[in-house]
């Protein structure tokens, strides 16, 4: 994967794609965040606010990886789990977007 | 202060005012989370909130500690930071409420 080349252009696609798809993840993890604490009612619902924080931290760290050797990984992954869309790749040359349909399906 | 003798009422009075305080503690750190997860609109401020919480549980986990060897100092500390007042602990012995005094004021 380390082989593949990108263009200036496609650097600046998968910047912005990288971008949008942490944004939506910290969107969702924001309402979700307002939406538990706004329901919690004991200590353990505090601690399990704070557990799911501490997955997501770990989570977010684990699969957002800028290092242009990791990102065909890390699209497939984001693409599986809906945090991009096929139309945030576009422009993107084919046979990157073929290796990231691979993983995303894999 | 491990050669202190507890009379079951005292034992009584004290598991109360530990309970008590606890509680105290906890519907806090609840009103807390609750404001500032409303109030959050960024990353970071997910962050400051998980960083919040690491604080609170370690803090919460170090001060509450209900052998009996360890309760003046207990009860002293929480009685300095108000989540304890005097007359939570009326009926334990003046031995005992004078060193607890002497921890608060300490």
């Amino acid at each position: 994967m380390s082989t593949l080349n990108w263009s200036s252009a496609e650097k600046k696609i998968a910047k912005q794609a990288y971008d949008a798809a942490l944004k939506r993840e910290y969107a969702a993890l924001l309402q979700q965040l307002k939406d538990s604490a706004e329901k919690a009612n004991s200590r353990d619902d505090i601690w399990d606010i704070y557990d799911h924080l501490t997955k997501q931290r770990k989570s977010i760290d684990q699969r957002y990886d800028y290092r242009y050797s990791q990102l065909i990984f890390v699209f497939g992954i984001l693409l599986r789990q809906k945090w991009l869309e096929e139309s945030d790749l576009e422009g993107l040359a084919e046979d990157k977007l073929q290796l990231i349909r691979a993983f995303a399906n894999g």
